[in-house]
């Protein structure tokens, strides 16, 4: 586990990263500056490249005996992605999560950084770049919502404990067209279903309380391991597969976490219905 | 027509409420601040309530002639809304469009400002409070992206004349949880769907290109009356009901707006199947 100091340099490192590279190009970005990646909606601009570069370069001097794992580097070398099991330290960072909402202009999108050490997630950094404000957890210490001119404030994930009339986060567009109607029809109990296209919002709105549930279609670490370790520490539960708790070193499956264990196994038997059982549970 | 200046004196207008009464409280509304109206999404924050009051005694001042149409004002009284048909010029107000992103902590909100002269919109401004910058309209003169500290950037929609693989924001949690299924599938051509709780960024989409189409399930003029002239004078195309032209006189009714009118034909049949001829095509 990094010191104290080493986490509070991190911290001012991504604001920097946010200030310099991200927001100067928010609603700026020319067309040529967004390309694709695996598909149309797959979206890589010049801000997360940047933004990657700058971070990575500062996390090497605040923790220079741990691996940095960054999104783009993985997209351009997918091999980069087996230093997360084998480092004693590694640190893994999405420099826009929500690319998308990015690109189109939307103040949806995040900064995520967290750092694993021997496979575990020890702490998890969830950046507003447009607020300049953080949800952030220590293994251990809770999740607080913090940010430039404000005090700490602790998070506890909702009380809700069934699916009816509560307010769920579901990757419509990640599910792909064809599955979005079955999809909405699993989770009609619910009050509300929402699509933020960016799991920084959606793990900073289930610590706040503001969400109940959230599922997900795939497991990249850039995404999860932040997030996981914040809603655990305000209280939340997860599950991968309806059988198998979370970890950074996993790749494949689906996801589900919520404010309460009851309300997870609820969505779970809805969003994994061939496997009933939650073993873990 | 109110002359220019009176123009860029509203727009200074809601820069103010927007830095004093707005962004002042969002992510520090105590629970006790937020109230609900109609249902329980149907929200209203303190800050809805100071803006409101604080942009209209503006608007007093810079157009003391014109009747001034708010939300929040409606809500109250309902009747205050046959002004808008009974006045040589009117102002409508949406304080807060977006209240439930506001109050959840998501940055998807917005100020919409109207201005009516004998029921037809003459100007239309869509504010975002969260990066003081806006979309406008004059009628006949164009619709452009403003913003503190950036030139002006005169806006035209997207060229997409299919539904297949285009992006549409639907309001799915307005429909109701049963009603969500069923018009996804109605949907599943488009290859991105979203709602974004939120008619100010919905109408900043279509307007800069980054959306393809939207659908809506009410006509209330403060969601509406400027984001119609936004994107008619950006080049885009609408309908109310698929057989008649929106006008902010309009109460009931669902529209159908899209970057092109051939989209927007496809998209009416699909959400109007009851009703395949468009008289006004």
């Amino acid at each position: 586990m990094p010191d104290e100091r080493a986490l509070d340099d991190l911290v001012e490192a991504v604001r920097g990263t946010a200030r310099r590279e991200i927001m100067p190009r928010f609603r700026r970005l020319s067309p040529g500056a967004i390309a694709t990646k695996s598909g149309p909606h797959d979206l890589v601009t010049e801000a997360d490249l940047a933004a990657e570069a700058a971070l990575s370069r500062d996390i090497a001097r605040i923790l220079p005996q741990a691996a940095v794992i960054g999104e783009e580097r993985v997209a351009r070398d997918p091999a980069a992605l087996d230093e997360l099991a084998e480092a004693e330290l590694a640190v893994i960072v999405d420099p826009i999560d929500g690319t998308a909402n990015f690109a189109a202009g939307l103040a949806l999108f995040g900064l995520i950084v967290a750092v694993v050490a021997r496979g575990e997630t020890v702490f998890g950094l969830l950046y507003d770049p447009v607020m300049d404000d953080w949800v952030v957890a220590r293994r251990g210490a809770g999740a607080w919502l913090e940010g430039a001119g404000r005090g700490a404030s602790r998070l506890s994930t909702g009380g809700t404990s069934r699916m009816q009339g509560s307010t769920g986060l579901v990757p419509l567009n990640a599910l792909g067209p064809e599955r979005r109607a079955p999809v909405m029809a699993r989770f009609e109990a619910a009050g509300q279903v929402q699509d933020l296209r960016c799991s920084c919002h959606d793990y900073r709105l289930l610590a706040t309380g503001e969400a109940d549930f959230m599922v997900s279609v795939a497991l990249n670490p850039w995404d999860h391991a932040a997030g996981q370790l914040v809603v655990q520490e305000a209280g939340g539960w997860s599950t991968v597969g309806g059988d198998r708790p979370y970890s950074p070193l996993l790749r494949q499956g689906c996801m589900v976490a919520a404010c309460t264990q009851r309300l997870g196994a609820e969505v779970s038997r809805v969003y994994f219905p061939d496997r009933p059982r939650l073993a873990h549970v």
